[in-house]
């Protein structure tokens, strides 16, 4: 018998840093509710309106996406804890652009995406941030052939619900020694 | 140095099976592009145009999200591999209704969101769908004090990026034995 709850049990996501300029300095914010859209050629996410971050986002139309691994940890829960109204999070971080001159990134993040706003959404408390992706880089250790090793990127999950843990990405399944990465590809659930 | 990659570098991502009535039938889709949004009261996800799920999305205006666990990975890539249009997906798990009438869900998953469409976003190939939840379900083994452990939901996460392997959970970090609850829920990275 199914029990009902009330919780979000939407989960595991992917904890990413998002920037902005804010004020002439980059800022950076733990975003747990995230998601590409359109094959990837643009990200959603969900941002709560008080977030400081906001400020740079909605001045400048521009963020970043970027990916901390675990040894990052120490790092995403002061940017997760602390406001960029009272702490340079800009700090923390070697901060470096790509073509776009408002979307900070984090150099020491695996992954990093710099975005244009394409769209927000006003629901409640929070905004639904859609962004068009400019541009997609990552740190040639975790790239095999041309494509990414999300074993190398060792990032950081989250668990909702009243879990709320950070968790490992754990083995792959579904394939022999990695072998069947065609197999993979034509199940590709990309949508 | 960073490499730039035309992919989509964004994830691991939560493979859930999200449901619709089409035609009177139950019927099921892989989708890896799915995030809450606004404190859970939502979740958003990307639905390519063609899938013939979407048909039954548009009619009633109603969905569900399904989280599927390791043990449902055969059934999973027959969702993710053939269309309802050739195969009746409804008679791979078994359904039952929550509050909702045209939301069927699957009995086999351990975590089941009922949901009423609020906006449909349209971009290119693709929607973005919008949906309230309205009710949401787990089965007790995964549920101590009222919360869920997603250790006993064993998730099947997709990653992008040319990896496109299927992977495990892995085991929690950034706490001390299962002490650090309140620590975690502190650093919350919920939006």
């Amino acid at each position: 018998m199914k029990q009902e709850l009330e919780a979000n049990l939407l989960s595991p996501l992917p904890v990413v840093l998002v920037g902005a300029m804010v004020g002439g300095r980059p800022n950076y914010l733990v975003i747990g509710y995230i998601s590409p859209f359109d094959f990837g050629r643009y990200v959603f996410f969900s941002l709560y309106k008080k977030r400081y971050t906001r400020i740079g986002i909605q001045e400048n139309r521009t963020f970043s996406v970027n990916i901390p691994s675990e040894n990052l940890l120490a790092e995403v829960e002061i940017c997760g804890t602390k406001s960029g109204r009272d702490v340079d999070k800009g700090t923390l971080f070697e901060t470096f652009l790509g073509e776009l001159e408002t979307a900070p990134m984090i150099r020491e993040c695996h992954i990093n995406m710099e975005c244009e706003v394409a769209e927000i959404l006003d629901y409640g408390q929070n905004e639904g941030i859609i962004g068009r992706v400019i541009k997609s880089y990552a740190d040639p250790e975790c790239v095999v052939d041309g494509k990414l090793d999300m074993r190398k990127v060792h990032p950081i999950l989250w668990a909702t619900g009243g879990d709320f843990n950070y968790y490992r990405l754990g083995e792959r399944i579904g394939e022999e020694e990695d072998s069947a990465d065609q197999q993979e590809a034509d199940a590709d659930p990309e949508h």
